[in-house]
């Protein structure tokens, strides 16, 4: 290496570090108050109300509450390695909820697990049982313990601790109103789903986590967070569960463009919590989706509006979603994608048009060949959904491309590969006339067997299938007259 | 090229015609009744019964039967293409279930759509209703017509026509009572599968397919085929969805061993029916499974044997599968594999013992680096099976290989990769000690955060991760010294 390339990258990390020092404030200060309620803020609006059965969130502030778990003491709020940090301050989950929960409100606790290891302590089992039937209702609070998720390792499975699923199903014999809180920093497997009556999903909520769990749990905030990831039922239904962790330190990332939510629509497999999923304290209805064009070419956008409603008695926030999907491809692609969303605020009763602006890249595809974004001309569906799997309404335009992609052409192309570009179907249909004729055929009808045959055959068949009316030199000449074509 | 590989090639060639023209039998005579005859078992052993609610198969031989489809008199009986024949003879359904039905049966007949198309016909389904009504059961015969499935295309979707589920759909609105008889060459979807009681697969019956029918419908011959093929839910569930058609047509083979059942079974997708699955009009009981070693070198054998006895009121055969299953494997491996199967025939009351021998293949895997079948050594379960979904005993043995593979590490591989080699295990452990005990921690602590992180770790990174304490040069040695070892 020479000393000229070694100077050009010292002076890369010299540079920073000066610009550092440059704009270095003495005596800076900053607001450890304000910045403790934006992470609440932030908090709440990050939780994701996965369940909600017979609406038992919010909870009601009277009567006795059990806050179920070891968690509630040592929560899991931040991650493990480079994503640890020392907050300014920490919030105690049950003083935050006393707090919250007021005077007539009565808060009782009862560990349910250690958090030391899996196994499954039948006496704090019972006593939280015990603790969780006198109660009107349970908060259990579960989820992944540090050791289970940090970079550096894989995880091998996606449950959860054995002593936390069993404290789980214990309890819901003996309390019909069991509310999980989960702290994770990725899916879960849930056996006990079918079993309790809703599940807050709160992720690694961070300092003011205890606040904004109040906040949540009483309904001093609306829950407004949407999955930003799928929550699959079991580990062998991920996309690259065939795949993953490969062999001799080599995984072959197979699933290619299906990963995601982009997996679970396109194969139809049903998931725990769809990508997109989160509900609210109030109710949402969507209307009146418009375009302001229906055909357009690819260099043009199309501006998709659609008003959405709040129809339920709590003010709160809506994530609306836009997913687009190519109807008919030549190209392998995922059932739908998104292509945009907004989150609006709506008291009760009123009602925002949210307007979305789709260019190219909301319809295109990266094609290798002529290494960029591509739309392939057709059919497009918009749809608009509260969720991938909760589309409630949709829109169909046209897009053009402008850009002509120049096949070419082998003796292993087939008729149909032929027949579907104009400029060689022009050429190739006197041949293929020729050849339908003598069979007496309609390449139109498609419930003809001959026809699917055919369509399906390379053009280096036909010599054998026509024995040899539609000759070698034909093929050439022909093949040689379409690629050449400008 | 030259004459004389010509010749040989011509050989080749004029050496099979002279074999066959020097074995012709002049005035030969061959048995078209026992051919026949021959034919009617073969197709009764091969109809797969899937469903069979209420024990509604076999049909009574009194009463009303409707016999519903145009495929009643016109039925799918063999492929198209290479594969169609002219048979001796062709058995008709309708007078085939006439005539074992008995004078006590009355059967009737309606067509129900038309094999021309594939539109709905409400008048036809209309008739059929009327007569399914007045009946005491519906048999509706129905499936792909020819042009659905053939050598030289490929189907675009697995559905029947929507003329025939419509039919069957609305038949069982009217009668409770409906047994679905299928003609097809490969799975299709059933979305009325939860509207009708029995579904018998006959696949494509060959010339004395009405008769065989008649013989199963029945009972006088009772069901003993098993789905040698997996039946999805749906198109989306295919193994190969993803990847098929492909892009210009080029098709990768993505999924690689996970095909059929390997994949249904190891994805955890529910299949519609399972690979194996096939029901009788009587009932066996398995039991004894027994090993004649527990512990093998991959160059011995496993006799593996159980019982299997008909508890039920009625003589049948039943095919018992046996599956083994890699406990732990380095390499990516099925779920399970079948690796024997028998047909057995039972009396009421009857029991035997059926055995099968594994030998290496039963456990081994393809093995590129060596290209060989490879053992990896370790626990292998032993599953016995009414279908690939229907395990009832198993086994656990142990199998060694004889066959040490020697791997090559290098500054990529990881600390978990030297550790389960016991060579390089040996070489690194000092190299591993010194780093654990600097940080007090015990490899042997699964539950330990930083075990996970080190065991994911590549040798390179020990260099950075010791602070230098672990040197290139260390590892250099290291790998040079465990790469060499004989």
């Amino acid at each position: 290496m020479s000393e000229n390339i070694l100077d050009r990258a010292v002076e890369r990390i010299l540079k920073v570090i000066f610009m550092a020092l440059e704009s270095k404030k003495e005596n800076a200060q900053y607001d450890k108050d304000a910045h403790h309620v934006l992470a609440r803020q932030v908090a709440g609006e990050s939780m994701v109300l996965l369940k909600n059965e017979d609406d038992i969130l919010p909870l009601k502030k009277t009567g006795t509450i059990a806050l179920i778990g070891a968690f509630v003491k040592k929560p899991r709020y931040q991650g493990a390695g480079s994503s640890h940090i020392t907050p300014t301050r920490f919030d105690d989950i049950y003083e935050e909820i006393k707090k919250t929960g007021g005077s007539e409100t009565n808060i009782v606790y009862s560990e349910g697990y250690s958090l030391a290891c899996d196994e499954i302590d039948e006496k704090l089992i019972n006593e939280a049982r015990k603790v969780a039937q006198s109660s009107d209702v349970a908060v259990i609070f579960a989820g992944l313990p540090d050791e289970y998720e940090s970079e550096g390792f894989d995880r091998t499975h996606m449950r959860m601790p054995e002593n936390q699923n069993r404290l789980i199903e214990e309890v819901a014999k003996v309390q019909s109103n069991v509310v999980v809180v989960l702290f994770n920093g990725s899916p879960v497997e849930m056996p006990w789903i079918d079993q309790v009556k809703a599940v807050l999903e709160a992720y690694l909520g961070g300092q003011a986590l205890g606040g904004a769990l109040a906040d949540i749990l009483f309904g001093e905030v609306n829950p407004s967070g949407k999955l930003a990831e799928t929550f699959p039922v079991k580990l062998s239904h991920n996309p690259s569960y065939l795949n993953f962790p490969g062999e001799d330190d080599r995984v072959e990332y197979k699933e290619g463009l299906f990963v995601g939510y982009r997996y679970y629509d396109t194969k139809g497999i049903e998931p725990l919590f769809p990508f997109g999923h989160g509900l609210s304290y109030t109710k949402f209805e969507y209307s009146d989706i418009s375009v302001d064009k229906k055909d357009i070419s690819d260099n043009n956008v199309i501006n998709v509006s659609v008003k959405v409603k709040n129809v339920g008695k709590m003010a709160g926030k809506e994530i609306v979603q836009l997913y687009v999907k190519d109807v008919k491809s030549s190209i392998q692609r995922p059932e739908k994608e998104l292509r945009g969303f907004e989150k609006v605020f709506l008291n009760p009763g009123e009602e925002k048009t949210v307007t979305f602006t789709l260019d190219k890249r909301a319809f295109a595809y990266y094609n290798t060949k002529i290494k960029d974004w591509h739309v392939e001309s057709g059919e497009f569906l918009i749809l608009i959904g509260k969720s991938s799997r909760d589309i409630v309404l949709k829109e169909s335009v046209r897009v053009n491309s402008t850009v002509k992609i120049r096949k070419r052409f082998d003796e292993n192309s087939t008729v149909e590969d032929l027949m579907s570009d104009s400029t060689a179907a022009a050429a190739f249909s006197p041949i293929l006339k020729g050849i339908t004729d003598a069979l007496q055929i309609d390449m139109n009808n498609t419930h003809d067997m001959m026809v699917a045959h055919i369509k399906n055959m390379p053009l280096h068949s036909l010599t054998t299938f026509t024995q040899g009316r539609v000759s070698e030199e034909m093929l050439d000449e022909l093949l040689s007259r379409i690629n050449n074509v400008d």
